[in-house]
């Protein structure tokens, strides 16, 4: 049986777009927000536009505790309280954080945290009972929102590799292909490359959100 | 006229694969080592392999000196003998920076220095003087020795537009994509994603070297 995924800030953009692609996979589905009401109406909006029947919503540490891996997509500004306070709740699960740090207004500068990167930071908060999983920094969200192919690459991190191997299958399951990127300090990479893609963006006007994707791969 | 470029480290190996491209793209090229000997039968070699008339071998600051544009190619740990070495003689040029903070031996994890990148190491080391541009992170050796496609992207980093330019310019003549990464501190994303290939390699089995290519660059 598929396991029951918690999207805590599924009421934003990039969960959101997350949300859409696990619903449609069919994944048990709860939505989390501050707000539980924002996040009730999410879901309902998610089931209709995907016809699952499997989506629910109420606040972050409700959706993350009643379900088995949690993925975490809020603003860098608010992954320390986020995570803080789902922490408890979280023990022996795996957490995927897809916080980038990006402070603006220079978003399209690199500016990664003293701890190394986000996700470390996020080991550090979640503590060690949790297996923290990093990735889907470098997919806009509205590549996720789209149906179909992605047109780029996501990679994942983490110090557990089992955990990542779960991910990257629950990726391919979504229709993102996900590739191992190496242990959680190999964040910062993708982290800091988000913050590059924001400046192509800009310098050559890519609409849909410039990716990376990765060669040389032979094909399995 | 072409601008004269010295390739410092050009006996290395991303150095040596620099100096054929750049052999036989037709600038005019000084290799330059630590021994001067060396860097003089590297050229030797490399006009043999092109038919290049043009390529030239000595010390490493003899090179830079004679050149319009320095490119730097040398292990971590020599970067910080090297630049202050050539410090002198590259005021008022160009110098392009290749330089991946690797640490031995843990190269598939990414280890940052503290300045945030080896670029803003190369900046702090040669001076306002010196416009720092840094690139050809994610490019194996043997893609650039090789002829033709390079099957990979390669970013370029620097806080002047018009050098980057030059360098995007000069990097198109050798069969080689590159694309403006914004200012000198983002060269940390693709200093770190180094490492991340490096496990790519490892875990995927890649032979040739996994690189990136940035997706979603509408077509000029």
């Amino acid at each position: 049986m598929k396991p029951k995924i918690s999207v805590v800030g599924g009421t934003g953009a990039l969960g959101g777009g997350l949300a859409l692609r696990l619903a449609r996979a069919g994944f048990q589905l709860s939505i989390g927000s501050r707000d539980a009401d924002r996040a009730a109406a999410a879901a309902e909006a998610v089931a209709q536009q995907t016809g699952s029947a499997d989506v629910t919503g109420t606040d972050n540490v409700a959706s993350a505790q009643g379900a088995d891996i949690v993925f975490v997509a809020v603003p860098f500004a608010s992954q320390h309280a986020t995570l803080t306070s789902i922490a408890p709740v979280v023990v022996g699960k795996i957490v995927v954080d897809t916080t980038v740090p990006l402070v603006p207004p220079g978003v399209a500068r690199v500016q990664l945290p003293q701890e190394g990167s986000a996700a470390a930071l996020a080991a550090i908060l979640l503590g060690e009972s949790v297996r923290v999983v990093s990735g889907f920094h470098n997919i806009s969200a509205s590549k996720l929102a789209a149906q179909g192919e992605t047109g780029c690459d996501v990679l994942i991190f983490g110090d557990n590799i089992e955990a990542r191997d779960e991910i990257i299958a629950i990726a391919g399951q979504l229709g993102v292909r996900a590739l191992h990127g190496g242990p959680l300090a190999n964040s910062a990479a993708a982290e800091a490359m988000t913050s590059v893609l924001i400046a192509i963006n800009k310098r050559y006007k890519v609409a849909e959100g410039a990716g990376i994707m990765i060669s040389g791969i032979p094909s399995s």
